[in-house]
């Protein structure tokens, strides 16, 4: 959550500095995930990756809608966790030479993303009803749902390998 | 995943440098759930940090087990997202000062630990099916499933919490 500001005095001020974290996260992300298309080499995960680069696109603009929704202009916070995530998935990228292996990596990658952004969206949602915040939390529990049917996905292509491999 | 040094060349090497990435992460979460659990002051909350503490212990445990099944001493490897995770998760209980806004806080930060690691076993389990290391594969799922268990438990007391407010 970045820079941990000692205003940080009321769930409402929690809310918006998570909303921040991630707004600032999906912002790395979209940076991020055409590297990870560019390395892949997995037909699936491929196409995969890149639905889910349209889908981070229009999560972006649900998290614009929410600060308007507050009444405040879109902002971003530095987010150490997700810096963290995304420079294992780059170095990971960077280093593996061997295709097969690559694509497991990134998959893997893929998927630690997907779960930062899980967990935060269900804290945020929590949140936003505590808060009675309805259509904000109604707003990122269709991104949750993309989210979560993301993460499937990938585990989908990586278990589909391990039986492939089995049947062979 | 720390240092990528270009020797991740197959399989084996990808999933015994994750196996080392979650042996580093497991400890730092070791180092920093009493620090979290001293904070908390919902006693639900306390409870279920410690009895992930005592959990952990024994999840370090298995993958020294783990390690000791590859016929290799147990090594960590530096992992940048658990040290962003917790670094969030430090951050956050030294700036809060309203009880109920820190233990939401915390709560938030473990869900987003339990959920690092619930990816990284995830992919670990399935690489070890692939590379048919079953005796691995079933030690982690043991943690997986403590994982899950621990992150459902949380979302539980985040819920509860919401609820009452929403009853009262």
């Amino acid at each position: 959550m970045g820079i941990f500001s000692k205003d940080i005095k009321s769930m409402e001020d929690l809310f918006q500095h998570v909303l921040q974290d991630i707004y600032y996260a999906e912002q790395q992300i979209i940076k991020s995930l055409p590297k990870m298309i560019d390395k892949a080499t997995n037909r699936e995960l491929t196409t995969a990756l890149k639905s889910h680069l349209a889908e981070t696109e229009k999560q972006v603009s649900r998290l614009e809608q929410a600060f308007e929704l507050l009444n405040q202009k879109p902002k971003g916070t530095t987010c150490p966790a997700i810096d963290g995530i995304i420079k294992e998935a780059d170095e990971l990228a960077s280093e593996i030479a061997d295709k097969k292996v690559l694509d497991a990596g990134i998959l893997a990658a893929a998927q630690a993303v997907e779960h930062y952004e899980i967990t935060r969206y269900g804290s945020l949602i929590a949140w936003a009803s505590e808060l009675e915040k309805e259509a904000i939390a109604k707003l990122l529990a269709t991104t949750l749902a993309e989210e979560k049917a993301a993460d499937k996905k990938l585990t989908t292509i990586a278990e589909k390998k391990v039986n492939l491999k089995a049947a062979g």
